[in-house]
């Protein structure tokens, strides 16, 4: 089977407070940088084997549904890249 | 001035030890996924106002060499949009 690498950018959802990219924010403006909001957010790089890209891309959605993203708080975007 | 939107990615460095990424792994296996390697990164979103896309940049390459990216243990992507 091909082999493949999903990458999930996961951000929190609109609305959803963001304490660590608040902290971040203050630290750049202590630094005298100007800048207007700052959010953090995870990367989440998976390789796998797969039939297919579809098949990998299926499969990367199941694992965020069933463990990487919680989606009452943040949600995705996925792109799978043949390795 | 006009606003742009910087997305860094941030991941560790071949040959730095990931325990997030490998924790998710493991959770992975365990619910019957096969996957071959997580890495668990950070994705910084950074809003701000700069007179050209390349001063944009250019800002937030200083951002993360003072404040966002540990060079030693980190190495980013970055990519900069107007708004």
């Amino acid at each position: 089977m091909p082999d493949f690498r999903a990458e999930l950018r996961v951000h929190l959802r609109a609305g959803v407070l963001d304490p660590a990219g608040e902290a971040v924010e203050a630290s750049l403006r202590h630094l005298g940088f100007e800048v207007e909001r700052v959010e953090v957010g995870k990367l989440l790089s998976v390789e796998l084997s797969a039939a297919s890209q579809e098949a990998a891309e299926e499969a990367v959605r199941r694992m965020a549904r069933e463990l990487l993203v919680n989606p009452v708080l943040e949600d995705y975007d996925l792109e799978v890249h043949v390795r």
